[in-house]
Protein backbone atom coordinates (compact mmCIF):
# COMPACT_ATOMS: atom_id res chain seq x y z
CA UNK A 1 0.00 0.00 0.00
CA UNK A 2 1.46 3.43 -1.17
CA UNK A 3 2.11 5.59 1.68
CA UNK A 4 -0.49 8.14 2.38
CA UNK A 5 0.08 12.12 1.97
CA UNK A 6 -1.42 15.40 2.37
CA UNK A 7 -0.38 18.56 0.63
CA UNK A 8 -1.84 22.15 2.06
CA UNK A 9 -1.94 23.68 -0.80
CA UNK A 10 -2.57 27.65 -1.52
CA UNK A 11 -4.99 28.06 -4.42
CA UNK A 12 -4.00 31.93 -4.74
CA UNK A 13 -6.63 35.00 -5.61
CA UNK A 14 -8.66 33.18 -7.97
CA UNK A 15 -7.45 33.04 -11.13
CA UNK A 16 -6.56 29.93 -12.06
CA UNK A 17 -3.44 31.48 -13.89
CA UNK A 18 -2.29 32.46 -10.52
CA UNK A 19 -1.83 28.62 -9.14
CA UNK A 20 1.70 27.42 -9.18
CA UNK A 21 2.78 24.68 -11.32
CA UNK A 22 3.13 22.42 -7.90
CA UNK A 23 -0.53 23.55 -7.15
CA UNK A 24 -1.76 22.38 -10.27
CA UNK A 25 0.11 18.89 -9.95
CA UNK A 26 -0.92 17.97 -6.48
CA UNK A 27 -4.40 18.59 -7.85
CA UNK A 28 -4.00 16.32 -10.84
CA UNK A 29 -2.71 13.47 -8.47
CA UNK A 30 -4.72 13.70 -5.91
CA UNK A 31 -7.56 11.28 -4.71
CA UNK A 32 -9.07 13.58 -2.61
CA UNK A 33 -9.80 17.03 -2.30
CA UNK A 34 -10.41 18.90 0.54
CA UNK A 35 -11.56 22.51 -0.01
CA UNK A 36 -12.58 26.20 1.00
CA UNK A 37 -14.68 29.09 0.40
CA UNK A 38 -12.73 31.23 -2.31
CA UNK A 39 -11.45 28.44 -4.36
CA UNK A 40 -12.88 28.76 -8.13
CA UNK A 41 -14.72 25.88 -10.05
CA UNK A 42 -11.37 26.08 -12.77
CA UNK A 43 -9.58 25.79 -10.17
CA UNK A 44 -11.01 22.65 -8.50
CA UNK A 45 -12.15 21.40 -11.97
CA UNK A 46 -8.15 20.23 -12.52
CA UNK A 47 -8.80 17.60 -9.79
CA UNK A 48 -11.53 16.02 -12.06
CA UNK A 49 -10.32 12.96 -11.05
CA UNK A 50 -10.47 13.04 -7.43
CA UNK A 51 -13.49 13.10 -4.72
CA UNK A 52 -13.58 16.71 -3.60
CA UNK A 53 -15.66 18.26 -0.39
CA UNK A 54 -16.25 20.84 0.62
CA UNK A 55 -15.40 21.87 4.26
CA UNK A 56 -15.60 26.38 4.15
CA UNK A 57 -17.82 28.22 5.61
CA UNK A 58 -21.79 28.56 5.10
CA UNK A 59 -23.37 31.79 5.91
CA UNK A 60 -20.03 33.10 7.96
CA UNK A 61 -20.01 29.39 10.05
CA UNK A 62 -17.71 26.87 9.51
CA UNK A 63 -19.73 24.25 8.29
CA UNK A 64 -17.62 21.51 10.06
CA UNK A 65 -15.13 22.31 13.04
CA UNK A 66 -11.39 22.71 12.54
CA UNK A 67 -10.67 19.18 14.56
CA UNK A 68 -13.24 17.52 12.06
CA UNK A 69 -11.16 18.56 9.65
CA UNK A 70 -8.03 16.86 10.66
CA UNK A 71 -9.61 14.05 11.90
CA UNK A 72 -10.64 13.46 8.24
CA UNK A 73 -6.90 14.76 6.94
CA UNK A 74 -5.52 12.38 8.92
CA UNK A 75 -7.89 9.15 8.05
CA UNK A 76 -7.17 9.54 4.62
CA UNK A 77 -4.06 9.92 4.59
CA UNK A 78 -3.49 6.26 6.81
CA UNK A 79 -5.70 4.67 4.07
CA UNK A 80 -3.04 5.55 1.85
CA UNK A 81 -4.50 8.44 -0.52
CA UNK A 82 -3.02 11.32 -1.92
CA UNK A 83 -5.09 14.23 -0.20
CA UNK A 84 -4.98 18.26 -1.19
CA UNK A 85 -6.05 20.83 1.20
CA UNK A 86 -6.58 23.42 -0.63
CA UNK A 87 -6.81 26.81 0.60
CA UNK A 88 -7.33 29.93 -0.62
CA UNK A 89 -4.65 32.37 -0.87
CA UNK A 90 -1.44 30.68 0.90
CA UNK A 91 -2.34 28.44 3.49
CA UNK A 92 -0.65 30.02 6.34
CA UNK A 93 -1.53 33.50 5.94
CA UNK A 94 -4.57 33.37 7.78
CA UNK A 95 -5.53 29.86 6.97
CA UNK A 96 -5.35 27.45 9.58
CA UNK A 97 -2.63 25.88 7.38
CA UNK A 98 -0.45 25.78 11.32
CA UNK A 99 -3.05 24.39 12.90
CA UNK A 100 -3.49 21.25 10.26
CA UNK A 101 0.50 20.81 9.93
CA UNK A 102 0.97 20.62 13.31
CA UNK A 103 -1.97 18.06 13.95
CA UNK A 104 -0.97 16.13 11.42
CA UNK A 105 2.75 16.53 12.36
CA UNK A 106 1.52 15.11 15.70
CA UNK A 107 -0.13 12.22 14.17
CA UNK A 108 3.43 11.21 12.02
CA UNK A 109 1.37 11.90 8.77
CA UNK A 110 3.57 12.87 5.62
CA UNK A 111 2.83 16.31 4.63
CA UNK A 112 4.00 19.35 3.08
CA UNK A 113 2.87 22.83 2.44
CA UNK A 114 2.55 24.43 -0.90
CA UNK A 115 2.23 27.90 -0.64
CA UNK A 116 0.06 30.18 -2.63
CA UNK A 117 -0.35 34.14 -3.85
CA UNK A 118 -1.56 35.61 -1.32
CA UNK A 119 -4.44 38.31 -1.72
CA UNK A 120 -2.04 40.64 0.65
CA UNK A 121 -0.18 41.05 -2.12
CA UNK A 122 -1.38 40.37 -5.36
CA UNK A 123 -5.04 41.66 -4.35
CA UNK A 124 -3.66 45.66 -4.26
CA UNK A 125 -1.14 44.70 -6.97
CA UNK A 126 -4.21 43.87 -9.36
CA UNK A 127 -5.01 47.54 -8.37
CA UNK A 128 -1.58 48.84 -9.89
CA UNK A 129 -0.77 48.98 -6.35
CA UNK A 130 2.86 47.90 -4.82
CA UNK A 131 2.66 47.34 -1.10
CA UNK A 132 6.48 48.62 -0.90
CA UNK A 133 7.97 51.41 -3.08
CA UNK A 134 10.98 53.44 -2.44
CA UNK A 135 10.86 56.83 -1.14
CA UNK A 136 6.85 55.96 -0.25
CA UNK A 137 7.04 52.99 2.22
CA UNK A 138 9.81 50.45 2.98
CA UNK A 139 7.61 48.04 5.04
CA UNK A 140 4.35 46.35 5.34
CA UNK A 141 1.89 44.85 7.83
CA UNK A 142 -0.96 42.36 7.19
CA UNK A 143 -3.85 41.86 9.16
CA UNK A 144 -7.12 40.13 9.05
CA UNK A 145 -10.52 42.36 9.26
CA UNK A 146 -12.15 39.35 9.68
CA UNK A 147 -11.21 38.84 13.10
CA UNK A 148 -12.29 42.67 14.44
CA UNK A 149 -10.91 41.53 18.63
CA UNK A 150 -7.49 41.03 16.15
CA UNK A 151 -7.47 44.55 14.88
CA UNK A 152 -7.48 46.82 17.98
CA UNK A 153 -4.08 45.54 19.33
CA UNK A 154 -2.36 45.23 15.76
CA UNK A 155 -3.35 48.40 14.62
CA UNK A 156 -3.07 50.46 17.97
CA UNK A 157 0.48 49.02 17.93
CA UNK A 158 1.92 50.55 15.13
CA UNK A 159 3.08 54.20 14.39
CA UNK A 160 1.06 56.26 12.01
CA UNK A 161 2.48 56.59 8.54
CA UNK A 162 5.45 53.94 8.92
CA UNK A 163 4.22 50.89 7.10
CA UNK A 164 1.51 50.22 4.25
CA UNK A 165 -1.11 48.43 6.12
CA UNK A 166 -3.33 45.81 3.89
CA UNK A 167 -6.78 44.61 6.03
CA UNK A 168 -7.76 41.11 4.80
CA UNK A 169 -11.41 40.10 4.77
CA UNK A 170 -12.11 43.72 6.52
CA UNK A 171 -14.60 45.19 4.45
CA UNK A 172 -17.02 44.31 7.30
CA UNK A 173 -15.08 45.77 10.07
CA UNK A 174 -13.72 48.47 8.13
CA UNK A 175 -15.57 51.46 10.05
CA UNK A 176 -13.69 50.02 13.34
CA UNK A 177 -10.24 49.93 11.32
CA UNK A 178 -10.86 53.63 10.32
CA UNK A 179 -11.88 54.62 13.82
CA UNK A 180 -8.63 53.24 15.44
CA UNK A 181 -6.11 54.54 12.71
CA UNK A 182 -7.73 58.12 13.27
CA UNK A 183 -7.12 57.65 17.22
CA UNK A 184 -3.75 56.05 17.11
CA UNK A 185 -2.62 59.41 14.53
CA UNK A 186 -3.03 58.74 10.97
CA UNK A 187 -4.03 61.69 9.37
CA UNK A 188 -7.18 61.75 7.28
CA UNK A 189 -5.82 62.37 4.32
CA UNK A 190 -3.54 59.11 4.09
CA UNK A 191 -4.59 57.35 0.89
CA UNK A 192 -6.46 54.31 1.05
CA UNK A 193 -8.29 51.76 -1.58
CA UNK A 194 -10.49 48.87 -1.75
CA UNK A 195 -9.61 45.56 -4.09
CA UNK A 196 -12.91 43.35 -4.18
CA UNK A 197 -12.67 40.44 -6.48
CA UNK A 198 -8.71 40.52 -7.21
CA UNK A 199 -7.83 38.58 -9.94
CA UNK A 200 -11.32 37.07 -11.26
CA UNK A 201 -13.77 38.90 -13.76
CA UNK A 202 -15.58 40.61 -11.32
CA UNK A 203 -12.85 43.17 -9.98
CA UNK A 204 -13.74 46.42 -8.74
CA UNK A 205 -11.79 48.76 -6.99
CA UNK A 206 -12.30 52.12 -5.08
CA UNK A 207 -9.76 54.93 -4.11
CA UNK A 208 -9.90 57.61 -1.92
CA UNK A 209 -8.59 58.83 1.87
CA UNK A 210 -8.66 57.41 5.74
CA UNK A 211 -11.65 59.29 6.11
CA UNK A 212 -13.96 58.14 3.37
CA UNK A 213 -13.04 54.66 3.49
CA UNK A 214 -15.51 53.80 5.92
CA UNK A 215 -18.25 55.55 4.35
CA UNK A 216 -17.15 53.98 0.47
CA UNK A 217 -19.43 52.11 -1.55
CA UNK A 218 -18.37 48.43 -1.14
CA UNK A 219 -21.37 46.70 -3.15
CA UNK A 220 -22.50 43.59 -1.79
CA UNK A 221 -21.17 42.18 1.38
CA UNK A 222 -20.27 38.60 -0.14
CA UNK A 223 -17.13 39.41 -2.16
CA UNK A 224 -13.80 39.16 -0.39
CA UNK A 225 -12.33 42.69 -0.25
CA UNK A 226 -8.72 43.77 0.61
CA UNK A 227 -8.47 47.65 2.42
CA UNK A 228 -4.98 49.14 2.02
CA UNK A 229 -4.19 52.14 3.73
CA UNK A 230 -0.71 53.93 3.23
CA UNK A 231 0.65 56.46 0.63
CA UNK A 232 1.30 53.29 -2.14
CA UNK A 233 -2.97 53.30 -2.50
CA UNK A 234 -2.41 56.70 -4.30
CA UNK A 235 -0.38 54.55 -6.87
CA UNK A 236 -4.04 52.20 -8.06
CA UNK A 237 -4.39 53.03 -11.76
CA UNK A 238 -7.55 54.82 -12.50
CA UNK A 239 -7.45 52.46 -15.82
CA UNK A 240 -5.56 50.10 -14.09
CA UNK A 241 -4.61 47.35 -17.34
CA UNK A 242 -3.69 48.42 -21.07
CA UNK A 243 -7.14 46.92 -22.23
CA UNK A 244 -10.39 48.23 -20.00
CA UNK A 245 -12.68 45.15 -20.55
CA UNK A 246 -9.68 43.19 -19.14
CA UNK A 247 -10.13 42.63 -15.47
CA UNK A 248 -6.78 41.82 -14.30
CA UNK A 249 -3.58 41.35 -16.04
CA UNK A 250 -3.45 37.69 -16.76
CA UNK A 251 -6.70 37.64 -17.84
CA UNK A 252 -5.74 40.42 -20.42
CA UNK A 253 -2.96 38.79 -21.81
CA UNK A 254 -4.72 35.23 -22.07
CA UNK A 255 -7.73 36.93 -23.53
CA UNK A 256 -5.43 37.87 -27.02
CA UNK B 1 3.50 44.88 -36.01
CA UNK B 2 2.69 43.64 -33.16
CA UNK B 3 2.22 45.97 -30.45
CA UNK B 4 4.96 45.58 -27.77
CA UNK B 5 3.93 44.10 -24.08
CA UNK B 6 6.18 43.95 -20.70
CA UNK B 7 5.00 41.70 -18.28
CA UNK B 8 6.52 42.08 -14.74
CA UNK B 9 6.83 38.51 -13.63
CA UNK B 10 7.58 37.19 -9.75
CA UNK B 11 9.85 34.03 -9.66
CA UNK B 12 8.86 32.88 -6.66
CA UNK B 13 11.27 32.06 -3.89
CA UNK B 14 13.50 29.36 -5.87
CA UNK B 15 11.71 26.08 -6.59
CA UNK B 16 10.77 26.36 -10.60
CA UNK B 17 7.70 23.94 -8.96
CA UNK B 18 6.38 27.64 -7.33
CA UNK B 19 6.21 29.57 -10.48
CA UNK B 20 2.63 30.00 -11.34
CA UNK B 21 1.47 29.04 -14.20
CA UNK B 22 1.30 32.01 -16.08
CA UNK B 23 4.55 32.94 -15.16
CA UNK B 24 5.80 30.37 -17.48
CA UNK B 25 3.60 30.51 -20.50
CA UNK B 26 4.79 34.54 -20.30
CA UNK B 27 8.29 33.12 -20.24
CA UNK B 28 7.44 30.74 -22.61
CA UNK B 29 6.14 33.40 -25.27
CA UNK B 30 9.01 35.87 -24.63
CA UNK B 31 11.09 37.63 -27.07
CA UNK B 32 13.38 38.93 -24.70
CA UNK B 33 13.60 38.32 -20.53
CA UNK B 34 15.54 41.04 -18.38
CA UNK B 35 16.20 39.15 -14.94
CA UNK B 36 17.45 39.66 -11.65
CA UNK B 37 20.04 37.74 -9.17
CA UNK B 38 17.87 35.49 -7.34
CA UNK B 39 16.09 33.73 -10.65
CA UNK B 40 16.97 29.93 -10.44
CA UNK B 41 18.98 28.73 -14.06
CA UNK B 42 16.11 25.86 -14.15
CA UNK B 43 13.35 29.06 -14.25
CA UNK B 44 15.89 30.99 -17.12
CA UNK B 45 15.71 27.96 -19.47
CA UNK B 46 11.74 27.94 -19.31
CA UNK B 47 12.51 31.15 -21.73
CA UNK B 48 15.01 29.06 -23.97
CA UNK B 49 13.81 30.98 -27.56
CA UNK B 50 14.18 34.26 -25.93
CA UNK B 51 16.96 36.75 -25.34
CA UNK B 52 18.18 36.67 -21.91
CA UNK B 53 19.71 39.62 -20.29
CA UNK B 54 20.79 40.10 -16.27
CA UNK B 55 20.66 43.47 -15.03
CA UNK B 56 20.55 42.39 -11.53
CA UNK B 57 23.55 43.18 -9.04
CA UNK B 58 26.93 42.10 -9.01
CA UNK B 59 29.25 42.47 -5.72
CA UNK B 60 26.43 44.12 -3.93
CA UNK B 61 26.05 46.72 -6.54
CA UNK B 62 23.38 47.56 -9.42
CA UNK B 63 25.14 46.11 -12.97
CA UNK B 64 22.90 48.71 -14.62
CA UNK B 65 21.02 51.91 -13.31
CA UNK B 66 17.12 51.44 -12.84
CA UNK B 67 16.54 54.43 -15.59
CA UNK B 68 18.55 52.65 -17.99
CA UNK B 69 16.31 49.28 -17.28
CA UNK B 70 13.28 51.22 -17.68
CA UNK B 71 14.94 52.65 -20.92
CA UNK B 72 15.31 49.33 -21.95
CA UNK B 73 11.76 47.90 -21.28
CA UNK B 74 10.48 50.93 -23.25
CA UNK B 75 12.68 50.47 -26.68
CA UNK B 76 11.86 46.64 -26.49
CA UNK B 77 7.80 47.71 -26.50
CA UNK B 78 8.20 50.16 -29.11
CA UNK B 79 9.94 47.54 -31.36
CA UNK B 80 7.19 45.05 -30.22
CA UNK B 81 8.81 42.70 -28.53
CA UNK B 82 6.69 40.67 -25.78
CA UNK B 83 8.70 41.53 -23.01
CA UNK B 84 9.22 39.55 -19.65
CA UNK B 85 10.90 41.23 -16.81
CA UNK B 86 11.59 38.54 -14.30
CA UNK B 87 12.20 39.32 -10.35
CA UNK B 88 12.66 37.04 -7.52
CA UNK B 89 9.74 36.35 -5.15
CA UNK B 90 7.04 39.37 -6.00
CA UNK B 91 7.66 42.22 -8.11
CA UNK B 92 5.74 44.63 -5.84
CA UNK B 93 8.09 43.26 -2.56
CA UNK B 94 11.08 45.15 -2.51
CA UNK B 95 10.81 44.33 -5.86
CA UNK B 96 10.95 47.71 -7.80
CA UNK B 97 8.20 46.66 -9.53
CA UNK B 98 6.34 49.98 -8.85
CA UNK B 99 8.83 52.45 -10.16
CA UNK B 100 8.92 50.48 -13.06
CA UNK B 101 5.26 50.16 -13.88
CA UNK B 102 5.24 53.80 -13.27
CA UNK B 103 7.65 54.43 -16.07
CA UNK B 104 5.85 51.96 -18.43
CA UNK B 105 2.35 54.14 -17.55
CA UNK B 106 3.80 57.04 -18.00
CA UNK B 107 5.23 56.08 -21.29
CA UNK B 108 1.83 54.62 -22.66
CA UNK B 109 3.59 51.17 -22.61
CA UNK B 110 0.91 48.55 -22.40
CA UNK B 111 1.99 46.33 -18.96
CA UNK B 112 1.01 43.79 -16.52
CA UNK B 113 1.90 42.61 -13.41
CA UNK B 114 2.28 38.91 -12.47
CA UNK B 115 2.21 38.37 -9.03
CA UNK B 116 4.99 35.91 -7.21
CA UNK B 117 5.38 33.48 -4.39
CA UNK B 118 7.11 36.02 -2.21
CA UNK B 119 9.59 34.32 0.06
CA UNK B 120 8.31 36.75 2.85
CA UNK B 121 5.57 33.81 3.87
CA UNK B 122 7.10 31.29 1.40
CA UNK B 123 10.57 31.28 3.31
CA UNK B 124 9.20 30.54 6.84
CA UNK B 125 6.78 28.13 5.25
CA UNK B 126 9.98 25.83 3.86
CA UNK B 127 10.99 25.67 7.34
CA UNK B 128 7.73 24.62 8.86
CA UNK B 129 6.63 28.33 10.29
CA UNK B 130 3.46 30.09 9.76
CA UNK B 131 3.25 34.00 9.76
CA UNK B 132 0.27 33.62 11.21
CA UNK B 133 -1.15 31.50 13.65
CA UNK B 134 -4.53 31.08 15.77
CA UNK B 135 -3.65 32.01 19.47
CA UNK B 136 0.19 33.45 18.70
CA UNK B 137 -0.21 36.24 16.22
CA UNK B 138 -3.09 38.01 14.10
CA UNK B 139 -0.71 39.64 12.05
CA UNK B 140 2.62 40.15 10.13
CA UNK B 141 4.69 42.75 9.53
CA UNK B 142 7.39 42.60 6.06
CA UNK B 143 10.13 44.72 5.99
CA UNK B 144 13.79 44.67 4.44
CA UNK B 145 17.10 43.93 6.23
CA UNK B 146 19.21 45.25 2.92
CA UNK B 147 18.42 49.00 3.28
CA UNK B 148 19.70 49.47 6.90
CA UNK B 149 18.24 53.09 7.12
CA UNK B 150 14.79 51.62 7.22
CA UNK B 151 14.89 49.39 9.62
CA UNK B 152 14.97 51.46 12.55
CA UNK B 153 11.59 53.44 11.95
CA UNK B 154 9.88 50.55 11.08
CA UNK B 155 11.20 48.26 13.51
CA UNK B 156 10.82 51.40 16.27
CA UNK B 157 7.06 51.97 14.84
CA UNK B 158 5.41 48.67 16.13
CA UNK B 159 5.03 47.61 19.84
CA UNK B 160 6.89 44.37 21.14
CA UNK B 161 5.25 41.06 21.01
CA UNK B 162 2.31 41.91 19.12
CA UNK B 163 2.80 40.64 15.29
CA UNK B 164 4.84 38.67 13.39
CA UNK B 165 8.29 40.45 12.06
CA UNK B 166 9.51 38.81 8.91
CA UNK B 167 13.10 40.68 7.81
CA UNK B 168 13.87 39.79 4.16
CA UNK B 169 17.94 40.26 2.99
CA UNK B 170 18.71 40.86 6.63
CA UNK B 171 21.76 38.48 7.60
CA UNK B 172 23.99 41.14 7.14
CA UNK B 173 22.33 43.72 9.66
CA UNK B 174 20.43 41.67 11.68
CA UNK B 175 22.89 42.61 14.97
CA UNK B 176 21.39 46.07 14.69
CA UNK B 177 17.79 44.59 14.34
CA UNK B 178 17.98 42.74 17.46
CA UNK B 179 19.77 45.72 19.34
CA UNK B 180 16.58 48.21 17.75
CA UNK B 181 14.07 44.97 18.68
CA UNK B 182 15.63 45.16 22.38
CA UNK B 183 15.57 48.52 23.24
CA UNK B 184 11.90 48.79 21.61
CA UNK B 185 11.11 46.11 24.72
CA UNK B 186 11.17 43.09 22.79
CA UNK B 187 11.59 40.21 25.11
CA UNK B 188 15.55 38.87 24.33
CA UNK B 189 13.12 35.69 24.62
CA UNK B 190 11.04 35.77 21.72
CA UNK B 191 11.43 33.10 19.34
CA UNK B 192 13.65 33.27 16.31
CA UNK B 193 14.67 31.72 13.02
CA UNK B 194 17.00 32.48 10.05
CA UNK B 195 15.70 30.45 7.15
CA UNK B 196 18.23 30.09 4.27
CA UNK B 197 18.20 28.92 0.70
CA UNK B 198 14.82 28.35 1.24
CA UNK B 199 12.86 26.50 -1.96
CA UNK B 200 16.27 25.92 -2.83
CA UNK B 201 18.56 22.28 -2.40
CA UNK B 202 20.37 24.33 -0.06
CA UNK B 203 17.94 24.88 2.46
CA UNK B 204 19.31 25.50 6.11
CA UNK B 205 16.92 26.69 8.94
CA UNK B 206 19.07 28.37 12.77
CA UNK B 207 15.87 28.58 15.45
CA UNK B 208 16.98 30.42 18.67
CA UNK B 209 15.58 33.62 20.33
CA UNK B 210 16.21 36.84 19.69
CA UNK B 211 19.40 37.11 22.07
CA UNK B 212 21.24 34.82 20.38
CA UNK B 213 20.09 35.92 16.91
CA UNK B 214 23.11 38.20 16.33
CA UNK B 215 25.52 35.50 16.97
CA UNK B 216 24.01 32.53 15.12
CA UNK B 217 26.09 31.23 12.76
CA UNK B 218 24.44 31.98 9.22
CA UNK B 219 27.32 30.81 6.95
CA UNK B 220 28.47 32.19 4.06
CA UNK B 221 27.20 35.68 3.34
CA UNK B 222 25.72 34.93 -0.31
CA UNK B 223 22.31 33.19 0.41
CA UNK B 224 19.69 35.10 0.91
CA UNK B 225 18.09 34.72 4.40
CA UNK B 226 14.74 35.26 5.78
CA UNK B 227 14.39 36.07 8.93
CA UNK B 228 11.35 35.35 11.60
CA UNK B 229 11.05 37.38 15.24
CA UNK B 230 8.06 36.17 17.37
CA UNK B 231 6.00 33.23 18.67
CA UNK B 232 5.32 31.43 15.54
CA UNK B 233 9.50 30.73 15.04
CA UNK B 234 8.74 28.30 17.93
CA UNK B 235 7.00 25.81 15.49
CA UNK B 236 9.84 25.59 12.70
CA UNK B 237 10.24 21.55 12.19
CA UNK B 238 13.70 20.30 13.60
CA UNK B 239 13.25 17.83 11.02
CA UNK B 240 11.29 19.92 8.62
CA UNK B 241 9.42 17.53 6.09
CA UNK B 242 8.73 14.00 5.49
CA UNK B 243 12.01 12.88 4.46
CA UNK B 244 15.25 13.50 5.42
CA UNK B 245 16.83 14.52 2.73
CA UNK B 246 14.36 16.20 1.26
CA UNK B 247 15.18 20.15 1.53
CA UNK B 248 11.77 21.53 0.83
CA UNK B 249 8.28 20.08 0.26
CA UNK B 250 7.70 20.38 -3.53
CA UNK B 251 10.67 18.71 -4.15
CA UNK B 252 9.83 16.06 -1.71
CA UNK B 253 7.02 15.22 -4.02
CA UNK B 254 8.27 15.88 -7.03
CA UNK B 255 11.40 13.42 -6.20
CA UNK B 256 8.84 10.52 -6.31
Amino acid sequence: MTRGFVSLVGAGPGDPGLLTVTAVRRLREADIVFYDALVQPETLAIADHAARFYVGKRAGRPAIAQDTITRLLIRAARRGKRIVRLKGGDPFVFGRGGEEMLALRAAGIDYEVVPGISSAIAAPACAGIPVTHRGLTSAFVVVSGHDRAALAPVLGAIAPGTVTIVILMGLGTRAAAVELLLARGWSPDTPAAICRGAWTPDLAVWTGSLENLANAAAGDGDMPGTIVVGAVAALASATPWAEADAPCPASLKAAR
